[in-house]
Protein backbone atom coordinates (compact mmCIF):
# COMPACT_ATOMS: atom_id res chain seq x y z
CA UNK A 1 0.00 0.00 0.00
CA UNK A 2 1.10 3.29 -0.74
CA UNK A 3 0.23 5.89 2.04
CA UNK A 4 0.54 9.81 1.67
CA UNK A 5 3.36 10.69 3.88
CA UNK A 6 5.77 9.06 5.90
CA UNK A 7 4.84 9.34 8.95
CA UNK A 8 1.68 7.85 8.45
CA UNK A 9 4.18 4.68 6.81
CA UNK A 10 5.94 5.03 9.74
CA UNK A 11 2.90 5.00 12.29
CA UNK A 12 1.16 2.66 10.50
CA UNK A 13 4.14 -0.03 10.81
CA UNK A 14 4.60 0.42 14.15
CA UNK A 15 1.11 0.00 15.58
CA UNK A 16 0.61 -3.03 12.82
CA UNK A 17 3.56 -4.61 14.70
CA UNK A 18 0.73 -4.99 17.64
CA UNK A 19 -0.74 -8.71 17.64
CA UNK A 20 -4.34 -8.79 16.14
CA UNK A 21 -3.90 -5.27 14.01
CA UNK A 22 -2.90 -5.52 10.41
CA UNK A 23 -2.09 -2.40 8.65
CA UNK A 24 -6.04 -1.52 7.78
CA UNK A 25 -6.78 -1.65 11.12
CA UNK A 26 -3.69 0.46 11.64
CA UNK A 27 -4.56 2.95 9.02
CA UNK A 28 -8.15 3.81 10.53
CA UNK A 29 -6.86 4.13 14.26
CA UNK A 30 -4.06 6.54 12.96
CA UNK A 31 -6.78 8.61 10.92
CA UNK A 32 -8.71 8.35 14.26
CA UNK A 33 -5.45 10.04 15.97
CA UNK A 34 -5.46 13.00 13.15
CA UNK A 35 -8.96 13.60 13.33
CA UNK A 36 -8.88 14.10 17.00
CA UNK A 37 -6.98 16.49 19.62
CA UNK A 38 -3.40 16.48 19.92
CA UNK A 39 -3.91 16.08 23.32
CA UNK A 40 -4.97 12.84 22.90
CA UNK A 41 -2.75 11.52 21.07
CA UNK A 42 0.08 13.20 23.59
CA UNK A 43 -1.65 11.32 26.29
CA UNK A 44 -1.19 7.82 24.34
CA UNK A 45 1.75 8.49 23.75
CA UNK A 46 2.79 9.44 26.88
CA UNK A 47 0.57 6.29 28.85
CA UNK A 48 3.03 4.01 26.06
CA UNK A 49 6.19 5.25 27.62
CA UNK A 50 5.62 5.63 31.01
CA UNK A 51 4.10 2.14 30.78
CA UNK A 52 7.00 0.72 29.74
CA UNK A 53 9.79 2.66 31.26
CA UNK A 54 8.42 2.52 34.94
CA UNK A 55 6.75 -0.41 34.83
CA UNK A 56 7.69 -3.32 37.68
CA UNK A 57 7.23 -6.75 38.95
CA UNK A 58 6.78 -7.74 42.42
CA UNK A 59 10.15 -9.37 43.16
CA UNK A 60 7.95 -12.83 44.89
CA UNK A 61 5.18 -13.08 42.87
CA UNK A 62 6.37 -11.45 39.93
CA UNK A 63 2.95 -10.50 39.27
CA UNK A 64 3.17 -6.40 37.30
CA UNK A 65 3.02 -4.30 40.37
CA UNK A 66 3.72 -0.34 41.31
CA UNK A 67 5.86 -1.34 44.39
CA UNK A 68 8.63 -4.22 45.40
CA UNK A 69 6.44 -6.28 46.74
CA UNK A 70 2.69 -6.25 45.12
CA UNK A 71 -0.56 -5.28 47.23
CA UNK A 72 -1.69 -8.82 47.18
CA UNK A 73 2.25 -10.45 48.45
CA UNK A 74 1.93 -7.52 51.04
CA UNK A 75 -1.80 -8.02 51.92
CA UNK A 76 -2.46 -9.00 55.67
CA UNK A 77 -5.65 -10.90 54.68
CA UNK A 78 -4.31 -13.83 52.31
CA UNK A 79 -4.23 -17.12 53.28
CA UNK A 80 0.16 -17.38 53.03
CA UNK A 81 -0.16 -21.45 52.96
CA UNK A 82 -1.45 -21.24 49.07
CA UNK A 83 0.21 -20.33 45.88
CA UNK A 84 -1.40 -20.41 42.58
CA UNK A 85 1.09 -20.99 40.19
CA UNK A 86 -0.52 -18.81 36.75
CA UNK A 87 0.79 -17.74 33.27
CA UNK A 88 0.31 -14.12 33.39
CA UNK A 89 -0.84 -10.92 35.23
CA UNK A 90 -4.39 -11.84 33.19
CA UNK A 91 -5.06 -14.61 35.02
CA UNK A 92 -3.98 -13.20 38.52
CA UNK A 93 -6.82 -10.36 37.34
CA UNK A 94 -9.33 -13.17 35.75
CA UNK A 95 -8.83 -15.54 39.61
CA UNK A 96 -8.87 -12.23 41.97
CA UNK A 97 -12.54 -11.31 39.48
CA UNK A 98 -14.27 -14.59 40.98
CA UNK A 99 -13.54 -13.74 44.44
CA UNK A 100 -13.03 -17.57 45.51
CA UNK A 101 -9.21 -17.68 46.18
CA UNK A 102 -7.37 -15.62 48.66
CA UNK A 103 -4.25 -17.22 48.72
CA UNK A 104 -0.82 -15.85 46.70
CA UNK A 105 0.03 -16.26 43.34
CA UNK A 106 2.95 -17.25 41.29
CA UNK A 107 3.22 -15.55 37.87
CA UNK A 108 5.21 -17.72 35.91
CA UNK A 109 5.15 -14.87 33.02
CA UNK A 110 4.69 -17.41 29.99
CA UNK A 111 3.92 -21.16 29.10
CA UNK A 112 6.54 -23.59 28.06
CA UNK A 113 6.60 -23.66 24.31
CA UNK A 114 9.02 -25.18 21.84
CA UNK A 115 7.23 -23.81 19.18
CA UNK A 116 7.69 -20.12 19.86
CA UNK A 117 11.29 -21.08 21.54
CA UNK A 118 10.57 -20.81 25.07
CA UNK A 119 11.59 -22.89 27.82
CA UNK A 120 11.35 -23.71 31.56
CA UNK A 121 14.64 -21.05 31.49
CA UNK A 122 12.42 -17.84 30.42
CA UNK A 123 9.80 -19.00 32.89
CA UNK A 124 10.12 -17.62 36.74
CA UNK A 125 9.96 -21.17 37.89
CA UNK A 126 13.48 -21.71 39.04
CA UNK A 127 12.15 -18.50 41.70
CA UNK A 128 9.47 -21.17 42.72
CA UNK A 129 11.58 -23.02 43.27
CA UNK A 130 13.53 -21.18 45.53
CA UNK A 131 10.36 -19.55 47.22
CA UNK A 132 9.21 -23.21 48.26
CA UNK A 133 12.56 -24.09 49.47
CA UNK A 134 13.33 -21.45 51.86
CA UNK A 135 13.15 -21.95 55.58
CA UNK A 136 10.77 -19.41 56.33
CA UNK A 137 8.20 -20.63 53.49
CA UNK A 138 5.27 -21.50 55.02
CA UNK A 139 3.47 -22.98 51.74
CA UNK A 140 1.96 -26.12 52.21
CA UNK A 141 0.08 -26.18 48.95
CA UNK A 142 0.68 -25.24 44.75
CA UNK A 143 -2.14 -24.95 42.86
CA UNK A 144 -1.41 -25.02 39.32
CA UNK A 145 -4.05 -22.73 37.00
CA UNK A 146 -2.61 -22.90 33.28
CA UNK A 147 -4.85 -23.21 30.37
CA UNK A 148 -5.86 -26.64 29.25
CA UNK A 149 -3.68 -26.31 26.22
CA UNK A 150 -1.05 -28.59 24.55
CA UNK A 151 1.36 -26.23 25.90
CA UNK A 152 -0.24 -25.01 29.38
CA UNK A 153 0.13 -28.88 29.98
CA UNK A 154 3.47 -29.59 29.27
CA UNK A 155 4.17 -26.62 31.87
CA UNK A 156 2.19 -28.01 34.12
CA UNK A 157 3.54 -31.75 34.10
CA UNK A 158 7.20 -29.71 34.14
CA UNK A 159 6.63 -27.88 37.31
CA UNK A 160 5.23 -30.98 38.96
CA UNK A 161 8.06 -33.19 38.29
CA UNK A 162 10.58 -30.22 39.77
CA UNK A 163 8.70 -29.67 42.83
CA UNK A 164 6.69 -33.17 43.33
CA UNK A 165 9.61 -34.20 46.06
CA UNK A 166 9.05 -30.68 48.15
CA UNK A 167 7.20 -31.03 51.24
CA UNK A 168 3.70 -29.32 49.05
CA UNK A 169 0.61 -30.52 47.86
CA UNK A 170 0.45 -29.91 43.96
CA UNK A 171 -2.72 -29.56 43.32
CA UNK A 172 -4.90 -28.42 39.60
CA UNK A 173 -7.69 -26.55 38.44
CA UNK A 174 -10.72 -28.68 37.88
CA UNK A 175 -11.36 -29.23 33.81
CA UNK A 176 -14.93 -30.05 33.08
CA UNK A 177 -17.81 -28.70 31.39
CA UNK A 178 -18.72 -24.92 31.84
CA UNK A 179 -21.39 -24.17 34.61
CA UNK A 180 -23.97 -23.12 32.27
CA UNK A 181 -23.20 -24.57 29.47
CA UNK A 182 -25.12 -27.37 27.86
CA UNK A 183 -24.19 -31.06 27.87
CA UNK A 184 -24.37 -32.07 24.54
CA UNK A 185 -22.13 -28.81 23.04
CA UNK A 186 -19.15 -29.75 24.98
CA UNK A 187 -16.47 -31.16 22.86
CA UNK A 188 -15.86 -34.96 23.68
CA UNK A 189 -12.39 -34.25 25.31
CA UNK A 190 -13.62 -31.88 27.78
CA UNK A 191 -16.77 -34.28 28.17
CA UNK A 192 -14.25 -37.45 28.64
CA UNK A 193 -12.48 -35.45 31.47
CA UNK A 194 -15.41 -33.84 33.36
CA UNK A 195 -16.35 -38.02 34.00
CA UNK A 196 -12.88 -39.04 34.82
CA UNK A 197 -12.74 -36.22 36.74
CA UNK A 198 -15.94 -36.66 38.73
CA UNK A 199 -16.17 -35.70 42.39
CA UNK A 200 -18.34 -37.00 45.26
CA UNK A 201 -22.18 -35.37 45.15
CA UNK A 202 -21.86 -35.25 49.17
CA UNK B 1 -11.67 -4.70 36.87
CA UNK B 2 -9.54 -3.98 39.18
CA UNK B 3 -5.62 -3.95 37.23
CA UNK B 4 -2.62 -4.29 39.23
CA UNK B 5 -0.86 -1.01 38.59
CA UNK B 6 -2.19 2.26 37.96
CA UNK B 7 0.81 2.54 34.70
CA UNK B 8 -1.72 -0.46 33.53
CA UNK B 9 -4.20 1.11 34.13
CA UNK B 10 -3.71 4.45 32.48
CA UNK B 11 -2.33 2.84 29.45
CA UNK B 12 -5.79 0.53 29.03
CA UNK B 13 -7.58 3.69 29.15
CA UNK B 14 -5.69 5.46 26.96
CA UNK B 15 -6.05 2.54 24.12
CA UNK B 16 -8.96 1.56 24.92
CA UNK B 17 -10.19 5.40 23.66
CA UNK B 18 -8.86 4.05 19.95
CA UNK B 19 -12.18 2.89 17.83
CA UNK B 20 -12.81 -0.80 17.64
CA UNK B 21 -11.10 -1.41 20.94
CA UNK B 22 -12.41 -2.31 24.25
CA UNK B 23 -10.80 -3.01 27.85
CA UNK B 24 -9.92 -6.60 27.07
CA UNK B 25 -7.94 -5.78 23.61
CA UNK B 26 -6.09 -3.03 25.01
CA UNK B 27 -5.20 -5.04 28.12
CA UNK B 28 -3.69 -8.09 25.89
CA UNK B 29 -1.51 -5.13 23.72
CA UNK B 30 -0.61 -3.60 26.91
CA UNK B 31 0.77 -7.14 27.95
CA UNK B 32 2.45 -7.54 25.06
CA UNK B 33 4.14 -4.11 25.07
CA UNK B 34 5.65 -5.44 28.56
CA UNK B 35 6.70 -8.96 27.60
CA UNK B 36 8.86 -7.45 24.49
CA UNK B 37 12.01 -5.23 24.39
CA UNK B 38 11.51 -1.67 25.80
CA UNK B 39 12.45 0.31 22.51
CA UNK B 40 9.71 -1.48 20.31
CA UNK B 41 7.13 0.63 22.98
CA UNK B 42 9.89 3.55 22.70
CA UNK B 43 9.43 2.93 18.31
CA UNK B 44 5.61 3.00 19.00
CA UNK B 45 4.97 5.93 21.19
CA UNK B 46 7.80 8.09 19.23
CA UNK B 47 5.67 7.61 15.98
CA UNK B 48 2.11 8.58 17.92
CA UNK B 49 4.07 11.72 19.10
CA UNK B 50 6.02 12.73 15.49
CA UNK B 51 2.18 11.71 13.65
CA UNK B 52 0.33 14.61 15.87
CA UNK B 53 2.67 16.86 15.89
CA UNK B 54 4.30 16.75 12.13
CA UNK B 55 1.52 15.78 10.36
CA UNK B 56 0.22 18.30 7.69
CA UNK B 57 -2.76 18.53 5.01
CA UNK B 58 -1.78 19.38 1.30
CA UNK B 59 -3.19 23.35 0.88
CA UNK B 60 -5.07 22.89 -2.18
CA UNK B 61 -6.55 19.32 -1.39
CA UNK B 62 -6.13 18.68 2.17
CA UNK B 63 -5.27 15.52 1.91
CA UNK B 64 -2.52 14.22 4.43
CA UNK B 65 1.21 15.54 2.88
CA UNK B 66 4.69 15.71 3.90
CA UNK B 67 5.10 18.89 2.40
CA UNK B 68 2.71 22.02 1.90
CA UNK B 69 1.28 20.87 -1.42
CA UNK B 70 0.96 16.75 -2.09
CA UNK B 71 2.57 14.82 -4.18
CA UNK B 72 -0.59 14.41 -6.48
CA UNK B 73 -1.19 18.12 -6.40
CA UNK B 74 2.13 18.76 -7.83
CA UNK B 75 2.80 16.02 -10.09
CA UNK B 76 2.69 17.08 -14.33
CA UNK B 77 1.27 13.50 -14.92
CA UNK B 78 -2.31 14.48 -13.31
CA UNK B 79 -5.14 15.82 -15.61
CA UNK B 80 -5.91 19.33 -13.65
CA UNK B 81 -9.41 19.55 -15.09
CA UNK B 82 -10.89 16.81 -13.24
CA UNK B 83 -11.44 16.82 -9.16
CA UNK B 84 -12.50 13.89 -7.28
CA UNK B 85 -14.37 14.64 -4.02
CA UNK B 86 -14.01 11.98 -1.53
CA UNK B 87 -14.75 11.45 2.36
CA UNK B 88 -10.81 11.23 3.77
CA UNK B 89 -7.32 10.45 3.16
CA UNK B 90 -8.75 6.01 3.01
CA UNK B 91 -10.78 6.97 -0.11
CA UNK B 92 -7.76 8.73 -1.62
CA UNK B 93 -5.36 5.39 -1.45
CA UNK B 94 -8.55 3.53 -2.70
CA UNK B 95 -9.21 5.13 -5.57
CA UNK B 96 -5.10 5.13 -6.39
CA UNK B 97 -4.76 1.82 -6.20
CA UNK B 98 -7.56 0.88 -8.94
CA UNK B 99 -4.77 3.10 -11.03
CA UNK B 100 -7.90 4.48 -13.06
CA UNK B 101 -8.05 7.73 -12.04
CA UNK B 102 -5.72 10.95 -13.13
CA UNK B 103 -7.42 13.97 -11.63
CA UNK B 104 -7.02 15.49 -9.01
CA UNK B 105 -9.21 15.40 -5.61
CA UNK B 106 -10.80 17.60 -3.01
CA UNK B 107 -10.70 15.56 0.99
CA UNK B 108 -13.63 16.88 2.66
CA UNK B 109 -12.22 15.31 6.17
CA UNK B 110 -15.84 13.84 6.96
CA UNK B 111 -19.41 13.87 5.71
CA UNK B 112 -22.64 16.02 6.48
CA UNK B 113 -23.76 13.65 10.03
CA UNK B 114 -25.98 15.77 12.38
CA UNK B 115 -26.13 12.74 14.77
CA UNK B 116 -22.70 13.16 15.22
CA UNK B 117 -22.81 17.22 14.82
CA UNK B 118 -20.71 17.28 11.31
CA UNK B 119 -22.10 20.16 9.61
CA UNK B 120 -20.97 21.83 6.18
CA UNK B 121 -18.51 24.03 8.28
CA UNK B 122 -16.58 21.02 9.51
CA UNK B 123 -15.56 20.04 6.02
CA UNK B 124 -13.76 21.35 3.89
CA UNK B 125 -16.53 22.13 1.42
CA UNK B 126 -16.23 26.31 1.01
CA UNK B 127 -12.38 25.61 0.19
CA UNK B 128 -13.45 23.49 -2.62
CA UNK B 129 -16.10 26.06 -3.40
CA UNK B 130 -13.26 28.58 -3.79
CA UNK B 131 -11.44 26.57 -5.42
CA UNK B 132 -13.98 26.18 -8.25
CA UNK B 133 -14.26 29.97 -8.39
CA UNK B 134 -10.44 30.48 -8.75
CA UNK B 135 -9.86 32.34 -12.15
CA UNK B 136 -6.96 30.25 -12.60
CA UNK B 137 -8.73 27.29 -11.98
CA UNK B 138 -8.75 24.35 -14.87
CA UNK B 139 -11.02 22.53 -13.75
CA UNK B 140 -14.07 21.43 -15.59
CA UNK B 141 -15.80 18.40 -13.66
CA UNK B 142 -16.38 17.41 -10.03
CA UNK B 143 -16.80 14.07 -9.29
CA UNK B 144 -18.57 13.00 -6.64
CA UNK B 145 -17.00 9.85 -4.86
CA UNK B 146 -18.56 9.34 -1.24
CA UNK B 147 -19.91 6.62 0.63
CA UNK B 148 -23.30 5.32 -0.68
CA UNK B 149 -24.71 5.97 3.03
CA UNK B 150 -27.40 8.46 4.09
CA UNK B 151 -24.41 10.60 5.14
CA UNK B 152 -22.55 10.02 2.08
CA UNK B 153 -25.85 11.00 0.06
CA UNK B 154 -26.74 13.94 2.24
CA UNK B 155 -23.06 15.29 1.51
CA UNK B 156 -23.25 14.74 -2.21
CA UNK B 157 -26.94 16.66 -2.73
CA UNK B 158 -25.46 19.62 -0.41
CA UNK B 159 -22.22 20.08 -2.93
CA UNK B 160 -24.27 19.51 -6.10
CA UNK B 161 -27.12 22.01 -4.45
CA UNK B 162 -23.79 24.59 -3.68
CA UNK B 163 -22.02 24.25 -7.19
CA UNK B 164 -24.77 23.28 -9.35
CA UNK B 165 -24.72 27.08 -10.99
CA UNK B 166 -20.32 27.10 -11.86
CA UNK B 167 -19.25 26.08 -14.79
CA UNK B 168 -18.65 22.54 -14.33
CA UNK B 169 -20.07 19.28 -14.93
CA UNK B 170 -20.99 17.52 -11.48
CA UNK B 171 -21.04 13.82 -11.71
CA UNK B 172 -21.10 10.67 -9.06
CA UNK B 173 -19.54 7.51 -9.03
CA UNK B 174 -21.81 4.36 -10.18
CA UNK B 175 -23.25 2.51 -7.92
CA UNK B 176 -24.73 -1.05 -9.12
CA UNK B 177 -23.97 -4.88 -8.48
CA UNK B 178 -20.09 -5.25 -7.30
CA UNK B 179 -17.55 -6.81 -10.18
CA UNK B 180 -17.84 -10.53 -9.26
CA UNK B 181 -20.87 -10.46 -7.38
CA UNK B 182 -23.98 -13.04 -7.78
CA UNK B 183 -26.78 -11.04 -9.00
CA UNK B 184 -28.89 -13.05 -6.42
CA UNK B 185 -26.97 -11.83 -3.54
CA UNK B 186 -27.34 -8.29 -4.31
CA UNK B 187 -29.92 -6.24 -1.88
CA UNK B 188 -32.96 -4.98 -3.36
CA UNK B 189 -32.02 -0.89 -3.27
CA UNK B 190 -28.48 -2.12 -5.73
CA UNK B 191 -29.80 -4.00 -7.94
CA UNK B 192 -32.86 -1.54 -8.27
CA UNK B 193 -29.81 1.30 -8.48
CA UNK B 194 -28.30 -0.63 -11.09
CA UNK B 195 -31.06 -1.02 -13.47
CA UNK B 196 -32.50 2.70 -13.24
CA UNK B 197 -28.56 3.37 -13.75
CA UNK B 198 -28.32 1.39 -16.26
CA UNK B 199 -25.38 2.24 -19.13
CA UNK B 200 -25.38 1.41 -23.37
CA UNK B 201 -23.66 -2.03 -23.86
CA UNK B 202 -21.73 -0.39 -26.95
Amino acid sequence: MEYPSKLIEEAVNQISKLPGIGKKTALRLVLHLIKERPESTTALSEALTNLRSQIRFCKHCFNISDHEVCSICTSHRRERSIVCVVEDTRDVMAIENTSQYTGLYHVLGGVISPVNGIGPADLTIEALIERLNTASSEIKEVILALSPTMEGDTTAFYINKRIKDLPVKVSTIARGVPVGGDLEYADEITLGRSITGRTLFN
